[in-house]
């Protein structure tokens, strides 16, 4: 809707309406982001139909929602919190601030608000906290078509029929069904014999990374979460966990770029906040690059004697570095894909030395040839091949062999990427290279 | 499985069918990578029922499909092409020898041999050769009743039966209903009522990053692929898009650790190729620092007379990194969700200052109170202090700019990431540092 402004200032509301009806849910919902004007993104919304409202208000961010919810009477807030899928209800709640939480459990019935109060209980980032729990969940003894009417009757409700779960009277998983299975088998068939027994599952405090390999693994649509009485208590959806790969991308190239990781979009977070999140390690990397300099000063002799040698710095150094964070990207990302695992240490190890012979060779020759000819000096120019080659053999068997010990030790290994190699091979690399220029210049 | 070793020595092929049969498609084809011996493999397979062959088959990766491929009579490999999705057909193709490939289509139907080979003809990375093309379509006279009956002959061979696509005789798409949709409707309702005729789509020729975009919006579960003559001719589903995001994020993340990207697992990628990957930008990037050290000879006198200046150059241009490929690393991943756009320009620059200003006064005085204790010249440690200001300024400007610009000339954003920052900014580093230093101590 290009001309969504102008109908707007000239309270065109029927057209706006009419035009409205053929747009889908999160189309509607972007339009939101571009009005400036509160009261205009109050008139857009209670012009939307009551059978769409609650699919696009949870569509919307968390500021937009706030200046909504503000406008409603109670009335209206109750409706859209019935209308609202539990798990987007308590997302949104999350982000409000305390007054406006109070007044909305006001206007939401008993039942939801145990249920959302439930949910909020659960640990960020635990497939309790993204779970929802509007599922179908069925009796094995019931037949295809009373299976039907009983997934009729409740399907409005539910956020997929896509996968519908099969519990004992305790609500015990004991299969599950597709609709698929259930529209290909005979009416009379009885759902035990068509449900498939073997059914996977988390628990409300796995990991949302660990369910969403499950996802990738077993190409899901829902997974269904129990809980620790081994019950049935929500299913988490696909479209969740497209959100939750997304969010765990963000945090590990946050980590690997030594940023504390934040929920938040770069234009929302404040400079303060992002400073705070990026000077951490920027102050340890200051200190720790200047325990390489302090190092350095053991060579002044050295570099006081021949000062071209100091102009070689940059390029060992950043040489360095690079193939230190190359390597560990690859790890990084092998580890996280489970391409990798711990017990292929030495085979990563083993490639990586036969990788920098053969990459440290091109960089060496290469080299050799560029210093030689500026400098007329074939004695400097081999001190610098044979740095680049100790160079990138350390970084890279560094760079590939520090994130799996990261994980040995169970941590994460995005935190050892390039800023961390960086600082470590920048040391090794100053050593290595005065050390080697000091035997063969004698210096 | 733990003892399916065990078993398969022993030959207790019953015992293995039994336990085979309470598995999930995805463990199965787990236990296949397990298996070193090839022979095994062949057995293993023949194990398998029927009807979840071909599912196991697509699950299998490419040397483990190929053993078993050589192994199968025509007849075999015959009902295994009949089973196969389309998509998972052709992606197992393209990684096939040529004589093998052969072999294969020779015991393809004629019809699906036609669908593989136009499937092949869609460029990589496009949304028609990761689309498949079983989906169902009804017309949009047919009542609901009748639609089922529909989807209940097509059911078996579809991919998914979750969204149906309504289509007129030249097979253009008109609309779409949900299984949902048609659950909840009566017998007699006619689709053409029911149906959304407002349907999102992307064409074969469309980049599949684009294609995962929408389902990222729209929380879609599966998308209708047209012709150029605006005819359904595909569906992308969800789980396709899982693998779309997965690989695109390596992707990313190679690229920003100047690696040319490649589809490789890790150890799967022989040493040659990772180091034709890795060498091109390191060369590029031993030649630019090269020309950082070049610069620096002409500060030779400043660091002769002064050689502690030469032990700050690793904290300098280590810091300077940091910062930018912090600043960097956020504004790539912004660009990547949306989250930044062009015209967000100024107010990224505009951030990265007010960021950069809090981080480097905290940086510095730390660093400044750390030099004057050292070295006891205050003069030294004001001029480190100034240096730091403003090389953190300046990188994280470029950290921040470098990838907008990328983007508003076509780039890939990811290409501006640590390596190329950290290069850059030496340089810049390096001659800030030696001007301040020159001008402030009078060298």
């Amino acid at each position: 809707m290009e001309n969504l402004e102008f109908l707007l200032e000239n309270k065109k509301f029927q057209e706006i309406k009419a035009q409205l009806e053929n747009l889908n849910i999160a189309d509607i919902a972007a339009m939101f982001e571009n009005i400036k004007n509160n009261q205009q993104i109050i008139i857009l919304f209670k012009l939307l139909s009551k059978d769409v409202a609650a699919d696009v208000f949870s569509f919307l961010n968390a500021d937009t929602q706030e200046i909504i919810i503000n406008a409603l009477k109670d009335k209206e807030i109750e409706s859209i919190m019935a209308d609202l899928y539990m798990d987007d209800a308590t997302d949104f709640l999350k982000e409000m601030p305390a007054n406006v939480v109070k007044r909305i459990l006001k206007n939401t019935t008993k039942e939801n608000r145990d249920i959302i109060n439930k949910l909020l209980t659960y640990p960020e980032n635990s497939a309790g906290s993204i779970m929802t729990t509007e599922f179908i969940d069925i009796k094995q003894e019931l037949t295809v078509e009373e299976a039907f009417n009983k997934i009729k009757k409740k399907a409005e409700d539910a956020e997929t029929i896509g996968t519908i779960f099969v519990t004992d009277s305790r609500r015990k998983i004991e299969g599950v069904v597709s609709i698929k299975d259930l529209i290909l088998a005979n009416k009379t068939d009885v759902i035990k014999d068509i449900m498939n027994p073997n059914v996977v599952y988390s628990t409300t405090l796995t990991d949302q990374e660990e369910v969403s390999k499950l996802f990738d693994k077993y190409d899901f649509y829902a997974l269904p979460i129990i809980d620790n009485e081994q019950r049935l208590v929500g299913i988490v959806t696909v479209d969740d966990i497209m959100d939750v790969v997304k969010d765990e991308v963000t945090e590990d190239m946050e980590k690997m770029a030594a940023i504390s990781p934040s929920d938040n979009p770069y234009l929302k977070t404040s400079s303060l906040t992002h400073a705070k999140k990026r000077i951490f390690w920027l102050l340890f990397l200051t200190i720790s690059a200047s325990i390489t300099g302090a190092i350095m000063s053991f060579f002044e002799d050295a570099f006081v004697a021949i000062p071209a040698l100091v102009t070689f710095i940059p390029m060992l150094m950043g040489t360095g570095g690079n193939c230190g964070s190359q390597s560990a990207t690859l790890v990084i990302r092998g580890l996280a894909l489970n391409e990798i695992t711990l017990k292929d240490y030495f085979k990563v190890a083993f490639k990586e030395f036969k990788v920098s012979l053969l990459v440290s060779s091109v960089l060496s020759v290469v080299n050799f040839f560029l210093v030689w000819i500026r400098y007329d000096d074939p004695l400097l120019a081999f001190v610098i091949a044979i740095s680049l080659v100790i160079v990138v053999i350390i970084s890279e068997f560094i760079g590939g062999g520090l994130p799996i010990l990261a994980k040995k030790c169970k941590l994460d290994p995005a935190i050892m990427a390039a800023p961390i190699i960086s600082t470590l091979v920048d040391c090794i690399a100053i050593v290595s290279y005065f050390l080697i220029a000091s035997a063969i210049l004698q210096l």
